[in-house]
């Protein structure tokens, strides 16, 4: 178990695994929690001012936090998310387009009102397959410290 | 159609719209997305410092979107979603829990580099059905302008 001792400032990941949209997918999932027209019609989206289909902002966050879980080589003592900060999408992400992601490890302090727990927050970069960065955001992570 | 100009400040919706959260919904999203072992195990949710079953943040933040599209009375001149800020989560949405959804134009600003378009930032508040805030954001959306 990874407690929050063992996630140093400046500790950071960049798994192999990649996600790939399909036109399908980004349709499929816009449909369920995220309806805008361009998401889920081609034409319309081909008429809108990006030119073409492109995931809806959740799908793209959804997407990074799956690669993410493949960076986890054992179980980390998560309480819960806190929240996230500075997100950011610069481009869209396409029909087609494959991601990765990378996180860093940029702040990290010991609860002031629990002294069982600190505070973990990571920045996750998302790069397209042209290594264009598309998404990026800091999580706050709630962990627990080794048991003493 | 609304555009920027149709957006002032103080512009607030309370759709009607509910969402619940089933055990069963929980755990299949977060299969998907984001597998922590208190998002898809009961058992060891009850383990676990929150004691139950919880949503995974971002199924949270999906549903949220799902709620504000059924205040949209007619279609938005919207271009793409450009971040979020100030994403918290104060309580968890567990297994039973029904929110709702708050929306407020916190500020607004014209392109510097486009005339054609604005930025529109709202406060979204999600609510329990005990009325306890569970997640809140403000959302950054570049929205076209009224055609001269």
């Amino acid at each position: 178990m990874k407690f929050y001792e063992d996630m140093p400032l400046g500790l950071s990941a960049e798994p192999e695994a990649r996600f790939t949209f399909t036109a399908e997918d980004i349709k499929s999932f816009a449909s369920e929690w995220d309806p805008m027209p361009f998401h889920i019609d081609e034409e319309l989206a081909r008429q809108s001012p990006v030119g073409k289909l492109f995931a809806t902002s959740i799908h793209t966050i959804a997407a990074s936090v799956k690669l993410n879980h493949t960076a986890m080589t054992e179980p980390m003592a998560v309480i819960a998310g806190l929240g996230w900060q500075d997100v950011r999408f610069p481009l869209p992400v396409c029909a087609g387009d494959t991601i990765r992601v990378r996180s860093e490890v940029v702040d990290r302090r010991e609860s002031q009102s629990k002294p069982d727990r600190g505070i973990v927050t990571s920045q996750i970069s998302v790069f397209n397959q042209h290594d264009q960065l598309v998404c990026e955001y800091k999580i706050l992570t709630l962990v627990l410290k080794k048991p003493s």
